[in-house]
């Protein structure tokens, strides 16, 4: 298949190590004159994971080309996956343009977090094929992609979209209607509230809140949701036993949470940063990024017995 | 060491089994008639993963006791570990007739979710030696323990009941401030409104709710809490970096969420306790269990290279 990458920031560098080791021909557009060695060296770092996760990345670069003029970029493309600033009159003209040139087949996907694809789209006259495929980043190593169609979107061009993303290997979820923010990132910003406000009230530090969320519900909703974690402690009746005991509880908790707006004033930024860099600021970045992959790697590999192996060109 | 275990339920029995596969002697006091059988069923239960978190299990009912006494149960207690119902009078009774029965070194602690260690303590002569040791579902299997003490509780108790949680394995937590929830089930009930929240808009179902979390935040929070994760999330400048892209977005979904309220009213109740029955009511609720430990210990074994081995009888 031939992949249209608009974008070369972190999401589009690591989408299109994604692509080339599942054996897709790449195309990557990005004005800036840096952007082919950046992404040249992004794709080097993601190697390693994506060869630990069972892809074949022989040679993969050889798949790879660089394209600075919009047209020309998204001609021949089957697929457009779009990394771009998160601005909604750029996405707009973006959109129109590719539109114009790209084949009527071709399937058009935003990794947008904040913009639905109904108002990416309005400027298009046929906003169809065009709908948010919104990945967890990294994308190379979380499985989450969530597609949300626009008002507009075709029915078979999510089928469709779905169907791309599972061949990659992802594990694509259909959300049902346009939110802000779609649902991880909800649920994400939801539970960072609360740990902002439990830091704020000097119950724990950033590094204890940290310690507190990787040894228990982390642990925990790796291997399952909230839900099935709920009807897993709610005894012999399940998910009922679980409200008939905790529902009071747990209300009780979202109403005191909620008597207490979190605001990140200017003061309360800077109290997270210091405490940030008083818990993680002595190892750099990079030693923590490496931790971090090593372990999520080895989480994949733990909850995935029979890992992909030798299918990088299963679907070209 | 001898732990007397009061309360033989879920949370009292998985106890019971953790200390005594730690070498412990443990002395269970539990009104019902039928507490010694359920206890035993339960640690066979629980023996399988003990084991394969690397403990010597061979023999450790030899070590157990019960005692439908109160009295007597605590009296040679070095560490009493209550489980009872969360009742206030109940509790505050308890630990005044404890108070009298035990040795004065003996510490005391509350696996209380609920109940904050000055609120249990109120009728006691001397609170020092009295705190919250709470676990988190099951104790045997989930490393957490938050350590809260309350308003009248010695340091020296605190850092006692740090020590004995950490000579087990756990992972102890010290929170500076009593706040109801404590700190994990605050965190876990922020995530747990905005799930309701989606599935209650018919963005998703439950099943799919799930899914999204297992496949990103789970992933993610297994491996590194919200802090750091946001720390490496914001490129080479780190977490101000995040905070300088994302906090405006981040207050927008905070400010969004806050203004639909969740209620669980028994409509909603019904609602979810129907999807939790088509998504998960075709299995048993033990084959699902069994899943769950099998990944749980599939994961904690994936972070923890060096697994505890022939340790059992290491600090006794």
């Amino acid at each position: 298949m031939n992949i249209t990458v608009i974008g070369a920031g972190v999401i589009g560098i690591s989408w299109s190590a994604l692509f080339l080791a599942n054996g897709h021909t790449v195309t990557v557009y990005d004005v800036a004159d840096d952007a082919p060695q950046r992404v040249r060296d992004g794709i080097a770092q993601c190697e390693p994971t994506l060869r630990s996760l069972g892809y074949d990345t022989t040679d993969m670069t050889a798949r790879l080309t660089f394209c600075d003029d919009l047209d020309e970029a998204v001609r021949e493309a089957d697929v457009v996956q779009e990394n771009g600033p998160e601005r909604r009159d750029f996405k707009r003209r973006l959109w129109a343009q590719v539109e114009k040139a790209a084949k009527p087949t071709a399937l058009l996907l935003s990794s947008s977090s904040g913009m639905t694809a109904t108002s990416q789209s309005a400027l298009m006259t046929d906003p169809g094929r065009m709908l948010i495929g919104h990945p967890f980043n990294p994308p190379h190593m979380i499985p989450l992609v969530e597609v949300v169609p626009g008002e507009n979107t075709a029915p078979s061009a999510v089928d469709e979209a779905m169907r791309f993303y599972a061949a990659l290997g992802k594990t694509p979820i259909r959300l049902r209607r346009e939110i802000p923010g779609f649902a991880a990132n909800r649920l994400q910003a939801a539970l960072f509230k609360e740990s902002v406000a439990l830091v704020r009230a000097g119950m724990v530090t950033v590094e204890e809140l940290d310690e507190i969320v990787v040894n228990s519900i982390g642990l925990r909703w790796a291997t399952a949701g909230p839900f099935q974690s709920f009807h897993l402690g709610g005894g012999p009746s399940g998910f009922r036993g679980y409200l008939d005991h905790f529902a009071t509880g747990v209300q009780l908790l979202w109403l005191h949470a909620a008597t207490r707006p979190v605001v990140l004033t200017t003061r309360l930024k800077n109290r997270l940063v210091r405490q940030i860099d008083d818990s993680f600021g002595a190892r750099p970045i990079q030693e923590l990024e490496a931790e971090r992959d090593a372990k999520q790697l080895a989480v994949r590999a733990a909850l995935a017995p029979h890992p992909r192996s030798g299918d990088g060109d299963g679907d070209r």
